[in-house]
Protein backbone atom coordinates (compact mmCIF):
# COMPACT_ATOMS: atom_id res chain seq x y z
CA UNK A 1 0.00 0.00 0.00
CA UNK A 2 1.25 3.52 -0.93
CA UNK A 3 1.04 6.18 1.97
CA UNK A 4 -0.29 9.37 1.22
CA UNK A 5 2.92 10.80 2.89
CA UNK A 6 6.16 8.89 3.29
CA UNK A 7 9.55 11.20 4.22
CA UNK A 8 12.57 9.96 5.00
CA UNK A 9 12.68 12.64 7.99
CA UNK A 10 10.30 14.96 9.83
CA UNK A 11 11.76 17.70 11.84
CA UNK A 12 10.21 19.14 14.85
CA UNK A 13 11.74 22.59 16.11
CA UNK A 14 10.19 22.74 19.55
CA UNK A 15 8.40 19.85 21.21
CA UNK A 16 5.89 20.91 22.97
CA UNK A 17 1.57 20.54 22.56
CA UNK A 18 1.56 20.97 18.71
CA UNK A 19 4.71 20.05 18.10
CA UNK A 20 4.90 16.77 20.30
CA UNK A 21 1.13 15.70 19.14
CA UNK A 22 2.27 16.58 15.47
CA UNK A 23 5.30 13.99 16.53
CA UNK A 24 3.16 11.33 18.18
CA UNK A 25 0.64 11.49 15.07
CA UNK A 26 3.36 11.62 12.15
CA UNK A 27 5.00 7.99 14.08
CA UNK A 28 1.55 6.78 14.79
CA UNK A 29 0.46 7.10 10.96
CA UNK A 30 4.18 6.63 9.91
CA UNK A 31 4.27 9.44 7.82
CA UNK A 32 8.24 9.58 7.90
CA UNK A 33 10.67 7.21 8.44
CA UNK A 34 12.20 9.07 10.92
CA UNK A 35 10.99 11.92 13.52
CA UNK A 36 13.58 13.97 14.95
CA UNK A 37 13.08 16.46 18.04
CA UNK A 38 15.01 19.76 18.40
CA UNK A 39 14.39 21.08 22.68
CA UNK A 40 16.04 23.40 24.19
CA UNK A 41 17.34 21.69 27.36
CA UNK A 42 18.29 18.01 28.11
CA UNK A 43 15.12 17.15 30.42
CA UNK A 44 13.01 18.48 27.89
CA UNK A 45 14.74 15.64 24.77
CA UNK A 46 14.27 13.31 27.59
CA UNK A 47 10.49 13.40 28.24
CA UNK A 48 9.67 13.84 24.68
CA UNK A 49 11.21 10.71 24.29
CA UNK A 50 9.76 8.93 26.75
CA UNK A 51 5.82 10.58 25.30
CA UNK A 52 6.67 9.02 22.30
CA UNK A 53 6.63 12.16 20.20
CA UNK A 54 9.74 11.69 18.47
CA UNK A 55 12.18 8.95 17.38
CA UNK A 56 15.43 11.14 18.56
CA UNK A 57 15.74 14.53 20.50
CA UNK A 58 17.94 16.43 20.60
CA UNK A 59 19.12 19.90 21.56
CA UNK A 60 21.59 20.35 18.63
CA UNK A 61 19.78 22.71 16.06
CA UNK A 62 22.73 21.17 13.36
CA UNK A 63 21.71 17.74 14.12
CA UNK A 64 18.32 18.19 13.81
CA UNK A 65 18.56 19.67 10.84
CA UNK A 66 21.12 17.04 9.18
CA UNK A 67 18.68 14.70 6.64
CA UNK A 68 15.19 16.53 7.62
CA UNK A 69 13.03 16.66 3.83
CA UNK A 70 10.51 18.10 6.11
CA UNK A 71 10.76 20.82 9.38
CA UNK A 72 7.87 21.94 11.03
CA UNK A 73 8.62 25.19 13.51
CA UNK A 74 6.37 24.88 16.71
CA UNK A 75 8.39 27.36 18.83
CA UNK A 76 6.33 30.25 20.11
CA UNK A 77 6.20 33.11 17.19
CA UNK A 78 8.71 35.10 19.05
CA UNK A 79 11.21 32.61 18.72
CA UNK A 80 10.59 31.27 15.20
CA UNK A 81 13.16 34.14 13.20
CA UNK A 82 16.57 33.24 15.01
CA UNK A 83 15.58 30.15 15.27
CA UNK A 84 15.11 29.89 11.57
CA UNK A 85 18.38 31.66 10.98
CA UNK A 86 20.38 29.27 13.20
CA UNK A 87 18.69 26.59 11.30
CA UNK A 88 19.14 27.60 7.66
CA UNK A 89 22.82 26.69 6.94
CA UNK A 90 22.34 23.02 8.17
CA UNK A 91 18.99 22.44 6.03
CA UNK A 92 19.13 20.70 2.62
CA UNK A 93 18.40 23.28 0.07
CA UNK A 94 15.68 21.38 -1.27
CA UNK A 95 14.30 21.27 2.66
CA UNK A 96 10.33 21.86 2.72
CA UNK A 97 9.96 24.44 5.66
CA UNK A 98 6.63 24.74 7.91
CA UNK A 99 5.17 26.25 10.87
CA UNK A 100 2.41 26.22 13.31
CA UNK A 101 2.30 29.92 14.45
CA UNK A 102 -1.00 31.74 15.09
CA UNK A 103 -0.17 34.96 13.50
CA UNK A 104 0.85 34.41 9.47
CA UNK A 105 1.31 37.90 7.99
CA UNK A 106 4.64 38.53 10.07
CA UNK A 107 5.73 34.86 10.13
CA UNK A 108 5.37 33.88 6.81
CA UNK A 109 7.14 37.10 5.33
CA UNK A 110 10.55 36.66 7.60
CA UNK A 111 10.39 32.56 7.13
CA UNK A 112 9.87 32.96 3.32
CA UNK A 113 12.91 35.04 2.87
CA UNK A 114 14.93 31.78 4.70
CA UNK A 115 13.67 29.09 3.21
CA UNK A 116 12.82 28.62 -0.41
CA UNK A 117 10.29 26.20 -0.11
CA UNK A 118 8.77 27.81 2.99
CA UNK A 119 4.65 27.03 3.36
CA UNK A 120 3.19 28.85 6.62
CA UNK A 121 0.42 26.38 8.31
CA UNK A 122 -1.50 27.21 11.00
CA UNK A 123 -3.90 24.17 12.66
CA UNK A 124 -6.93 25.74 14.68
CA UNK A 125 -6.22 23.04 17.76
CA UNK A 126 -4.45 23.43 21.10
CA UNK A 127 -5.58 24.19 24.21
CA UNK A 128 -4.46 26.86 27.11
CA UNK A 129 -2.49 23.90 28.24
CA UNK A 130 1.18 23.95 27.22
CA UNK A 131 4.17 21.12 26.90
CA UNK A 132 4.54 17.45 25.48
CA UNK A 133 2.76 16.12 28.89
CA UNK A 134 -0.38 17.78 27.07
CA UNK A 135 0.53 16.10 23.42
CA UNK A 136 -1.95 13.20 22.04
CA UNK A 137 -2.18 12.14 18.41
CA UNK A 138 -5.41 12.99 17.52
CA UNK A 139 -5.22 16.47 18.46
CA UNK A 140 -5.28 17.78 14.75
CA UNK A 141 -8.65 15.10 14.12
CA UNK A 142 -11.49 16.84 12.42
CA UNK A 143 -9.58 20.44 12.73
CA UNK A 144 -9.59 23.58 10.10
CA UNK A 145 -5.74 23.78 9.26
CA UNK A 146 -5.03 27.15 7.10
CA UNK A 147 -2.36 27.42 4.66
CA UNK A 148 -1.18 30.63 3.60
CA UNK A 149 0.44 30.24 0.48
CA UNK A 150 2.09 33.64 -1.23
CA UNK A 151 2.70 34.67 -4.88
CA UNK A 152 6.45 33.30 -3.67
CA UNK A 153 5.50 29.84 -2.60
CA UNK A 154 6.39 26.34 -4.21
CA UNK A 155 3.69 24.93 -5.45
CA UNK A 156 4.85 21.29 -5.27
CA UNK A 157 5.98 22.17 -1.19
CA UNK A 158 2.39 23.74 -0.70
CA UNK A 159 0.73 20.40 -1.80
CA UNK A 160 3.04 18.53 0.51
CA UNK A 161 2.03 20.41 3.58
CA UNK A 162 -1.21 20.35 2.77
CA UNK A 163 -1.09 16.08 2.17
CA UNK A 164 0.65 16.13 5.44
CA UNK A 165 -1.94 17.85 7.12
CA UNK A 166 -4.51 15.45 5.34
CA UNK A 167 -3.12 12.93 6.29
CA UNK A 168 -3.28 14.15 9.97
CA UNK A 169 -6.87 14.01 9.87
CA UNK A 170 -6.92 18.18 9.04
CA UNK A 171 -8.81 20.03 6.71
CA UNK A 172 -6.76 22.70 5.02
CA UNK A 173 -7.89 25.50 4.24
CA UNK A 174 -6.00 28.11 1.83
CA UNK A 175 -6.03 31.64 2.65
CA UNK A 176 -3.47 34.46 2.63
CA UNK A 177 -1.08 35.56 5.56
CA UNK A 178 -3.66 38.84 6.04
CA UNK A 179 -6.99 37.55 5.87
CA UNK A 180 -6.10 34.62 8.12
CA UNK A 181 -4.36 37.35 10.68
CA UNK A 182 -7.75 39.06 10.66
CA UNK A 183 -10.01 36.44 10.99
CA UNK A 184 -7.97 34.75 14.04
CA UNK A 185 -7.95 38.08 15.31
CA UNK A 186 -11.51 37.89 16.12
CA UNK A 187 -12.34 34.18 16.55
CA UNK A 188 -8.91 33.79 18.57
CA UNK A 189 -6.61 36.21 19.92
CA UNK A 190 -9.96 38.69 20.73
CA UNK A 191 -11.64 35.90 23.16
CA UNK A 192 -8.04 35.21 25.00
CA UNK A 193 -7.90 39.39 25.24
CA UNK A 194 -11.39 39.37 26.91
CA UNK A 195 -10.94 36.18 28.95
CA UNK A 196 -7.97 38.35 30.76
CA UNK A 197 -10.15 41.37 31.51
CA UNK A 198 -12.75 39.86 32.92
CA UNK A 199 -10.03 38.44 35.43
CA UNK A 200 -8.40 41.85 36.22
CA UNK A 201 -12.04 43.46 36.23
CA UNK A 202 -13.43 41.14 38.53
CA UNK A 203 -10.51 39.81 40.36
CA UNK A 204 -7.98 42.74 40.69
CA UNK A 205 -8.50 44.77 43.03
CA UNK A 206 -11.46 42.82 44.37
CA UNK A 207 -14.78 43.81 47.22
CA UNK A 208 -14.59 41.74 50.06
CA UNK A 209 -16.19 38.62 49.12
CA UNK A 210 -15.62 38.67 45.73
CA UNK A 211 -13.99 35.23 45.12
CA UNK A 212 -17.22 33.61 46.98
CA UNK A 213 -19.38 34.61 44.25
CA UNK A 214 -17.19 33.36 41.28
CA UNK A 215 -18.61 30.34 40.00
CA UNK A 216 -18.41 28.02 37.18
CA UNK A 217 -19.36 30.63 34.36
CA UNK A 218 -16.55 32.62 35.28
CA UNK A 219 -14.38 29.88 35.79
CA UNK A 220 -15.41 28.75 32.30
CA UNK A 221 -15.49 32.30 31.12
CA UNK A 222 -11.73 33.04 32.09
CA UNK A 223 -10.28 29.71 31.14
CA UNK A 224 -8.44 31.34 28.24
CA UNK A 225 -6.53 32.95 30.25
CA UNK A 226 -4.32 30.74 31.59
CA UNK A 227 -2.25 30.47 28.34
CA UNK A 228 1.21 31.12 28.46
CA UNK A 229 1.98 34.92 28.80
CA UNK A 230 4.94 34.78 26.23
CA UNK A 231 3.47 33.31 23.98
CA UNK A 232 0.45 35.61 23.80
CA UNK A 233 2.33 38.69 24.15
CA UNK A 234 4.17 37.50 20.92
CA UNK A 235 0.99 36.97 19.32
CA UNK A 236 -0.49 39.90 20.16
CA UNK A 237 2.28 41.85 18.68
CA UNK A 238 2.67 40.26 15.40
CA UNK A 239 -1.09 41.11 15.39
CA UNK A 240 -1.10 44.48 16.54
CA UNK A 241 -3.55 46.00 13.84
CA UNK A 242 -6.58 43.42 13.49
CA UNK A 243 -6.40 42.71 17.14
CA UNK A 244 -7.16 46.62 17.68
CA UNK A 245 -10.22 46.92 15.55
CA UNK A 246 -11.27 43.51 16.86
CA UNK A 247 -11.30 45.14 20.59
CA UNK A 248 -12.64 48.46 18.80
CA UNK A 249 -15.42 46.72 17.18
CA UNK A 250 -16.23 44.87 20.46
CA UNK A 251 -16.40 48.24 22.45
CA UNK A 252 -19.29 49.11 20.48
CA UNK A 253 -21.40 46.10 20.29
CA UNK A 254 -20.31 46.75 24.61
CA UNK A 255 -21.53 50.57 23.73
CA UNK A 256 -24.99 49.86 22.85
CA UNK A 257 -25.40 47.11 25.80
CA UNK A 258 -24.46 50.27 28.13
CA UNK A 259 -27.12 52.59 26.07
CA UNK A 260 -29.82 50.30 27.03
CA UNK A 261 -29.06 49.23 30.41
CA UNK A 262 -28.88 53.33 30.88
CA UNK A 263 -32.05 53.69 29.18
CA UNK A 264 -34.11 50.89 30.87
CA UNK A 265 -34.70 49.34 27.14
CA UNK A 266 -36.36 46.00 27.86
CA UNK A 267 -36.60 45.62 23.92
CA UNK A 268 -33.23 45.95 23.16
CA UNK A 269 -31.98 43.88 25.81
CA UNK A 270 -33.78 41.10 25.02
CA UNK A 271 -32.48 41.68 21.11
CA UNK A 272 -28.87 41.57 21.97
CA UNK A 273 -29.43 38.50 23.97
CA UNK A 274 -31.65 36.91 21.83
CA UNK A 275 -29.55 38.04 19.06
CA UNK A 276 -26.36 36.11 20.11
CA UNK A 277 -27.68 33.59 21.05
CA UNK A 278 -29.30 32.91 18.08
CA UNK A 279 -25.96 33.80 15.87
CA UNK A 280 -23.66 31.35 18.26
CA UNK A 281 -26.35 28.42 17.75
CA UNK A 282 -26.62 28.55 13.82
CA UNK A 283 -22.78 28.46 14.14
CA UNK A 284 -23.01 25.61 16.27
CA UNK A 285 -24.84 24.08 13.72
CA UNK A 286 -22.94 25.22 11.05
CA UNK A 287 -25.66 26.92 9.58
CA UNK A 288 -23.64 30.11 8.83
CA UNK B 1 -32.82 10.47 64.22
CA UNK B 2 -33.92 13.73 63.54
CA UNK B 3 -33.54 15.53 60.01
CA UNK B 4 -31.62 19.06 60.27
CA UNK B 5 -35.10 20.43 58.42
CA UNK B 6 -38.23 18.46 58.52
CA UNK B 7 -41.07 20.74 56.86
CA UNK B 8 -44.59 19.44 56.37
CA UNK B 9 -44.75 20.99 53.39
CA UNK B 10 -42.17 22.58 50.46
CA UNK B 11 -44.22 24.28 47.21
CA UNK B 12 -41.94 25.23 44.36
CA UNK B 13 -43.42 27.93 42.17
CA UNK B 14 -41.61 26.99 38.49
CA UNK B 15 -40.38 23.96 38.57
CA UNK B 16 -36.90 24.13 36.02
CA UNK B 17 -33.05 23.89 36.57
CA UNK B 18 -33.27 25.34 39.78
CA UNK B 19 -36.87 24.41 40.90
CA UNK B 20 -36.54 21.18 39.64
CA UNK B 21 -32.89 20.54 41.44
CA UNK B 22 -34.68 22.00 44.60
CA UNK B 23 -37.42 19.46 44.45
CA UNK B 24 -35.17 16.78 43.56
CA UNK B 25 -32.78 16.89 46.71
CA UNK B 26 -35.69 17.94 48.69
CA UNK B 27 -37.23 15.10 48.49
CA UNK B 28 -34.23 12.74 48.36
CA UNK B 29 -32.92 14.29 51.33
CA UNK B 30 -36.95 13.75 52.95
CA UNK B 31 -36.69 17.39 53.59
CA UNK B 32 -39.97 18.01 53.58
CA UNK B 33 -43.31 15.17 53.84
CA UNK B 34 -44.13 16.58 50.53
CA UNK B 35 -42.72 18.91 47.45
CA UNK B 36 -45.59 20.51 45.73
CA UNK B 37 -44.76 22.14 42.24
CA UNK B 38 -46.44 24.86 40.59
CA UNK B 39 -46.10 25.30 37.02
CA UNK B 40 -47.96 27.43 34.26
CA UNK B 41 -48.37 24.53 31.72
CA UNK B 42 -50.54 21.21 32.06
CA UNK B 43 -47.51 19.19 29.94
CA UNK B 44 -44.70 20.95 32.60
CA UNK B 45 -46.51 19.22 35.42
CA UNK B 46 -46.22 15.52 33.65
CA UNK B 47 -42.61 16.58 32.55
CA UNK B 48 -42.07 17.52 36.40
CA UNK B 49 -43.80 14.61 37.78
CA UNK B 50 -42.03 12.19 35.19
CA UNK B 51 -38.60 13.59 36.55
CA UNK B 52 -39.19 12.94 40.19
CA UNK B 53 -38.71 16.46 40.88
CA UNK B 54 -42.03 17.30 42.62
CA UNK B 55 -44.63 14.69 44.61
CA UNK B 56 -47.15 16.76 43.26
CA UNK B 57 -47.55 19.15 40.14
CA UNK B 58 -50.42 21.77 39.61
CA UNK B 59 -51.62 24.63 37.30
CA UNK B 60 -53.29 26.19 40.15
CA UNK B 61 -51.18 29.01 41.87
CA UNK B 62 -54.03 28.62 44.74
CA UNK B 63 -53.86 24.67 45.38
CA UNK B 64 -49.61 24.97 45.28
CA UNK B 65 -49.65 27.39 47.72
CA UNK B 66 -52.62 25.85 50.47
CA UNK B 67 -50.68 23.79 53.35
CA UNK B 68 -46.97 25.58 52.09
CA UNK B 69 -45.14 25.95 55.42
CA UNK B 70 -41.98 27.13 53.11
CA UNK B 71 -42.80 28.80 49.50
CA UNK B 72 -39.48 28.69 47.21
CA UNK B 73 -40.09 31.39 44.14
CA UNK B 74 -37.90 29.97 41.19
CA UNK B 75 -39.11 31.82 38.38
CA UNK B 76 -37.63 34.29 36.21
CA UNK B 77 -36.76 37.13 38.27
CA UNK B 78 -39.18 39.69 36.41
CA UNK B 79 -42.14 37.10 36.86
CA UNK B 80 -41.66 37.39 40.81
CA UNK B 81 -43.53 40.03 41.91
CA UNK B 82 -47.03 39.47 39.92
CA UNK B 83 -46.66 35.73 40.79
CA UNK B 84 -46.41 37.06 44.65
CA UNK B 85 -49.14 38.90 44.33
CA UNK B 86 -51.12 36.18 43.02
CA UNK B 87 -49.66 33.83 45.54
CA UNK B 88 -50.08 35.63 48.74
CA UNK B 89 -53.71 35.84 49.87
CA UNK B 90 -53.92 31.81 49.83
CA UNK B 91 -50.85 31.53 52.14
CA UNK B 92 -50.63 30.74 55.89
CA UNK B 93 -49.42 33.89 57.58
CA UNK B 94 -46.40 32.12 59.24
CA UNK B 95 -45.40 30.64 55.72
CA UNK B 96 -41.56 31.13 55.19
CA UNK B 97 -40.99 32.47 51.45
CA UNK B 98 -37.61 32.37 50.00
CA UNK B 99 -36.44 32.86 46.47
CA UNK B 100 -33.43 31.95 43.91
CA UNK B 101 -33.24 35.30 42.23
CA UNK B 102 -30.38 36.32 40.69
CA UNK B 103 -30.31 40.01 41.25
CA UNK B 104 -31.25 40.61 45.67
CA UNK B 105 -31.81 44.46 45.91
CA UNK B 106 -35.20 44.82 43.61
CA UNK B 107 -36.25 41.40 44.13
CA UNK B 108 -35.66 41.85 48.17
CA UNK B 109 -37.43 44.84 48.50
CA UNK B 110 -40.66 44.03 46.39
CA UNK B 111 -41.41 40.25 47.97
CA UNK B 112 -40.65 41.66 51.53
CA UNK B 113 -43.11 44.12 51.69
CA UNK B 114 -45.38 41.13 50.48
CA UNK B 115 -44.78 38.76 53.13
CA UNK B 116 -43.51 38.90 56.31
CA UNK B 117 -41.30 35.82 56.67
CA UNK B 118 -39.43 36.27 53.46
CA UNK B 119 -35.80 35.83 52.88
CA UNK B 120 -33.65 36.09 50.10
CA UNK B 121 -31.68 33.50 48.24
CA UNK B 122 -29.08 33.35 45.84
CA UNK B 123 -27.24 29.70 45.54
CA UNK B 124 -24.23 30.01 42.85
CA UNK B 125 -25.44 27.17 41.32
CA UNK B 126 -26.40 26.73 37.59
CA UNK B 127 -25.85 26.47 33.95
CA UNK B 128 -26.61 27.89 30.59
CA UNK B 129 -29.18 25.44 30.30
CA UNK B 130 -32.71 25.71 31.31
CA UNK B 131 -35.73 23.38 32.21
CA UNK B 132 -36.42 20.39 34.71
CA UNK B 133 -34.83 18.25 32.04
CA UNK B 134 -31.38 19.27 33.33
CA UNK B 135 -32.42 19.23 36.57
CA UNK B 136 -30.06 17.16 39.24
CA UNK B 137 -30.35 16.72 43.15
CA UNK B 138 -26.47 17.52 43.61
CA UNK B 139 -26.82 20.59 41.41
CA UNK B 140 -25.94 22.89 45.27
CA UNK B 141 -23.52 20.37 46.70
CA UNK B 142 -20.46 22.63 47.23
CA UNK B 143 -22.10 26.06 45.69
CA UNK B 144 -21.98 28.81 47.99
CA UNK B 145 -25.55 30.12 48.39
CA UNK B 146 -25.96 34.07 49.46
CA UNK B 147 -28.74 35.13 51.97
CA UNK B 148 -29.59 38.42 52.19
CA UNK B 149 -31.53 39.33 55.52
CA UNK B 150 -32.05 43.13 55.86
CA UNK B 151 -33.70 45.28 58.88
CA UNK B 152 -36.73 43.75 58.41
CA UNK B 153 -36.18 40.07 58.15
CA UNK B 154 -37.35 37.76 60.44
CA UNK B 155 -34.34 36.06 62.26
CA UNK B 156 -35.86 32.52 62.63
CA UNK B 157 -37.17 32.40 59.06
CA UNK B 158 -33.61 33.15 57.85
CA UNK B 159 -32.12 30.58 60.45
CA UNK B 160 -34.60 27.94 58.71
CA UNK B 161 -33.83 29.44 55.33
CA UNK B 162 -29.91 28.82 55.95
CA UNK B 163 -31.05 25.18 57.69
CA UNK B 164 -32.55 24.53 54.51
CA UNK B 165 -29.62 25.44 52.34
CA UNK B 166 -26.88 23.94 54.82
CA UNK B 167 -28.85 20.56 54.23
CA UNK B 168 -28.68 20.82 50.70
CA UNK B 169 -25.17 20.72 50.24
CA UNK B 170 -24.50 24.12 49.67
CA UNK B 171 -22.49 26.82 52.00
CA UNK B 172 -24.59 29.60 52.70
CA UNK B 173 -23.03 33.46 53.50
CA UNK B 174 -25.09 36.36 54.70
CA UNK B 175 -24.71 39.28 52.80
CA UNK B 176 -26.12 43.04 52.15
CA UNK B 177 -28.37 42.77 49.00
CA UNK B 178 -27.02 45.77 47.66
CA UNK B 179 -23.27 43.94 48.78
CA UNK B 180 -24.58 41.22 46.79
CA UNK B 181 -25.55 42.26 43.48
CA UNK B 182 -22.26 44.57 42.91
CA UNK B 183 -20.55 41.49 43.48
CA UNK B 184 -22.21 39.47 41.12
CA UNK B 185 -22.83 42.10 38.54
CA UNK B 186 -18.83 41.03 37.77
CA UNK B 187 -18.58 37.32 38.34
CA UNK B 188 -21.81 36.33 36.98
CA UNK B 189 -23.38 39.15 35.02
CA UNK B 190 -20.35 40.31 33.52
CA UNK B 191 -19.31 37.44 31.83
CA UNK B 192 -22.46 36.87 30.03
CA UNK B 193 -22.53 40.31 29.17
CA UNK B 194 -19.05 39.95 27.21
CA UNK B 195 -20.01 36.52 25.88
CA UNK B 196 -22.95 37.93 24.23
CA UNK B 197 -20.62 40.68 22.86
CA UNK B 198 -18.59 38.32 21.75
CA UNK B 199 -20.35 36.32 19.29
CA UNK B 200 -21.90 39.76 17.91
CA UNK B 201 -18.37 41.14 16.92
CA UNK B 202 -16.94 37.63 15.72
CA UNK B 203 -20.23 35.91 14.07
CA UNK B 204 -22.62 38.89 13.21
CA UNK B 205 -21.50 40.53 9.53
CA UNK B 206 -18.82 38.16 9.45
CA UNK B 207 -15.89 38.09 6.79
CA UNK B 208 -15.62 35.33 4.76
CA UNK B 209 -14.55 32.12 6.28
CA UNK B 210 -14.75 33.32 9.98
CA UNK B 211 -16.89 30.28 10.50
CA UNK B 212 -14.02 27.71 9.91
CA UNK B 213 -11.74 30.10 11.98
CA UNK B 214 -14.05 29.54 15.44
CA UNK B 215 -12.50 26.77 17.48
CA UNK B 216 -13.09 25.37 21.10
CA UNK B 217 -10.93 28.47 22.20
CA UNK B 218 -14.32 30.41 20.78
CA UNK B 219 -16.93 28.42 21.55
CA UNK B 220 -16.07 28.31 25.28
CA UNK B 221 -15.51 31.65 25.71
CA UNK B 222 -19.18 32.09 24.00
CA UNK B 223 -20.81 29.11 25.78
CA UNK B 224 -22.61 31.96 28.66
CA UNK B 225 -24.46 33.40 25.44
CA UNK B 226 -26.96 30.45 25.32
CA UNK B 227 -28.74 31.29 28.06
CA UNK B 228 -32.38 32.77 27.96
CA UNK B 229 -32.70 36.08 26.79
CA UNK B 230 -35.65 36.57 28.50
CA UNK B 231 -34.33 35.98 31.86
CA UNK B 232 -31.14 37.91 31.14
CA UNK B 233 -33.20 40.86 30.27
CA UNK B 234 -34.72 40.85 33.01
CA UNK B 235 -31.36 40.39 34.84
CA UNK B 236 -29.38 43.19 33.40
CA UNK B 237 -32.44 45.31 34.04
CA UNK B 238 -33.03 44.50 37.43
CA UNK B 239 -28.65 44.95 38.26
CA UNK B 240 -28.49 47.73 35.85
CA UNK B 241 -26.22 50.80 37.59
CA UNK B 242 -23.52 47.77 38.72
CA UNK B 243 -23.46 46.02 36.05
CA UNK B 244 -22.82 49.57 34.25
CA UNK B 245 -19.63 50.59 36.68
CA UNK B 246 -18.70 46.34 35.71
CA UNK B 247 -18.56 47.13 31.75
CA UNK B 248 -16.78 50.89 32.81
CA UNK B 249 -14.37 48.52 34.64
CA UNK B 250 -13.57 46.26 31.98
CA UNK B 251 -13.48 48.73 28.96
CA UNK B 252 -10.71 50.34 31.17
CA UNK B 253 -8.83 47.17 31.24
CA UNK B 254 -9.76 46.61 27.80
CA UNK B 255 -8.19 50.36 26.73
CA UNK B 256 -4.79 49.60 29.09
CA UNK B 257 -4.66 46.12 26.53
CA UNK B 258 -5.49 48.93 23.13
CA UNK B 259 -2.80 51.34 24.46
CA UNK B 260 0.31 48.57 24.74
CA UNK B 261 -0.90 47.25 21.49
CA UNK B 262 -0.54 51.05 20.09
CA UNK B 263 3.04 51.01 21.26
CA UNK B 264 3.98 47.78 20.59
CA UNK B 265 4.83 48.01 24.36
CA UNK B 266 6.34 44.28 24.56
CA UNK B 267 6.86 45.01 28.44
CA UNK B 268 3.26 46.02 29.35
CA UNK B 269 1.41 42.75 27.32
CA UNK B 270 3.46 40.65 28.67
CA UNK B 271 2.42 41.96 32.13
CA UNK B 272 -1.20 42.06 31.48
CA UNK B 273 -1.40 38.21 30.10
CA UNK B 274 0.53 37.63 33.44
CA UNK B 275 -0.66 39.14 36.23
CA UNK B 276 -4.14 37.98 34.79
CA UNK B 277 -2.79 34.26 34.96
CA UNK B 278 -1.86 34.43 38.15
CA UNK B 279 -5.06 36.49 39.56
CA UNK B 280 -6.89 33.51 37.74
CA UNK B 281 -4.29 30.42 39.62
CA UNK B 282 -4.26 31.90 42.43
CA UNK B 283 -8.65 32.55 42.54
CA UNK B 284 -8.58 28.78 41.46
CA UNK B 285 -6.70 27.73 44.33
CA UNK B 286 -8.33 29.85 46.96
CA UNK B 287 -5.82 31.90 47.81
CA UNK B 288 -7.75 35.22 47.34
Amino acid sequence: MMRAVDLPQITIVGVGLLGGSLGMASRKLRLARRVVGYVRKPEQAAQCLAAGAVDEATCDLAQAARGASLVILCTPVGQMRPLAEQLRPHLRPDAIVTDVGSVKGVVVAELESLFPRFVGSHPMAGSEKTGVAHARADLFEGAVCALTPTAATDTAALAAVESLWRALGARPVRISPAAHDQLVARSSHLPHALSTALVHTVLGNMANGQADFCATGFRDATRLADGSAAMWRDITLANREPLTRALDDLSGHLARLRQALEAADAAALEDYFERGRQLRSHWLRREI
